[in-house]
């Protein structure tokens, strides 16, 4: 159970409420209009991609300001800083430094986007995600890659989370993010992933996912990505780094927390059930 | 493992291929147009369901002529000869000399749908079943009703597997349907289903579903039961009574089994996009 927080708001991953929605938008490259605009100095863009998000449902936002040709460090602080929302924040950085600096001008207790288990990196990102007392997103692959099988997987999320404790830092301050491999081409991709989640589920550790590389090579990703978000959340999995604003992804996630009991008298699919149906008569 | 066929094709539940559909829309009580035909007589609704069910998709055809006001007996075995195409098909009774009058006019090797844990009604039914050479669909209840936990449901199913072995029914021919309440007034009853669903895949028992009743009382129920069979797929389900008419449903089917390596190279997701981009452009 991992509580991360805003100045306004704090956001509990794993405590048995809604699947935590980690919107995934503010990201250049796959943004082109996001990325212009950064190269521009110009925050407008992260500004309105993270309050349609927010109004989408998500619980958390990503920033992520990764550019070959931008200089990140001066970037992804800003960009933490012109977020305009209330929710908790992921930062999502490529290098230490930017992660450093927007450590610095993050308020609240934001959540670190992402360490791997890689020895260097472990070394350099975990005393910084300490000192701010933040969380971290630990991603189960290290310097050989992401293993195929579920035990190496779990082997990578142990030590993170060993080096974390030995860091300071909290189990609960550790998301594991067990990977999606590509379906097309490990047919057993998605099966590993979700017995990576039930296993995580059962020792208590919180979970997140980027899961739209499952569907990668094959058309029509999005459904690909609603079913697989629904079956993940059935495994246990605990926040998603998705789009909310697709409505397949959405309306997934939020049936499939119905199923799992994580909505009590049904209140948020209702909810969103009748916003849908006052929308449709608009 | 079990294999029930027609005269023209085998079908596997429990294999590793795509999750069996078992089209269920031959049943009187949800359809008006079938019930007026018939007490009327005629059997071209029969044909007409059967067919258009094959054509989106269904594997296996159910045909349930219970009627209050109707001679089960006669109709079920002239709907089971007017069924009209060539996969195997699905024996829903209610009255048993009704079953015994469908069995000895059914070609091939049907599933015979179904049996609770009930003393009386193993003691009637297994007998029929042995004697036809048929498959049967056990469901975890007995007669203090369907048990709310996970432990009583595999109980009840076990009861079944050791009766039908006592009647010389082989486990191979025995299919369980686990059950699935309401999770508007049970909020776990999604995880009870999920984990009965988890438990038998690992004892190599088939499975169905006849998962509708997941979303009693709530609104826009396809769409939940969509999400639901998507999740008891990824749970190791391996048939589903339902309605592979309802667009939502099919492709909630296709994806899952891509999901959960039942569909080699995509094989059956790709020809399913490449038919729902037809349909689009026409």
């Amino acid at each position: 159970m991992t509580t991360i927080s805003s100045p306004q708001q704090a956001v509990t991953i794993g405590g048995g409420g809604p699947t935590v929605i980690i919107g995934e938008r503010i990201n250049p490259t796959n943004n082109k209009r996001l990325a212009a605009a950064l190269l521009a100095g110009d925050f407008s863009v992260v500004t309105e991609e993270a309050q349609r998000q927010v109004a989408a449902g998500a619980h958390v936002i990503d920033v992520n300001c990764g550019l070959a040709s931008a200089n990140e460090v001066e970037l992804l602080p800003q960009a933490i800083l012109n977020a305009g929302v209330e929710t908790p924040l992921s930062i999502d950085f490529s290098d230490p430094r930017a992660l450093e600096a927007a450590l610095k001008v993050c308020p609240g207790k934001p959540l670190v986007n992402s360490v791997s288990a890689e020895d260097d990196v472990l070394a350099e990102i975990l005393p910084l995600v300490k000192q701010a007392g933040a969380a971290v997103v630990g991603l189960t692959m290290d310097a050989s890659g992401i293993a195929r099988d579920v035990d190496g997987r779990l082997r990578a999320a142990d030590k993170i989370l060993n080096a974390a404790a030995a860091a300071g830092i909290s189990k609960d301050d550790v998301v594991i993010d067990p990977l999606a491999m590509a379906v097309s081409t490990e047919g057993d991709a998605a099966l590993v992933t979700l017995e990576c989640l039930r296993r995580l589920s059962a020792m208590g550790v919180a979970t997140t996912l980027g899961a739209s590389n499952i569907s990668f090579g094959l058309p029509d990703r999005r459904s690909i990505n609603a079913v697989f978000l629904a079956q993940t959340i059935a495994a246990g999995l605990t926040s998603a780094i998705t789009d909310p604003t697709v409505p397949d992804i959405y309306k997934s996630i939020v049936i499939a927390d119905l199923l799992v009991n994580r909505d009590e008298f049904a209140a948020n699919y209702l909810s969103y059930y009748r916003r849908m149906q006052r929308a449709a008569k608009q």
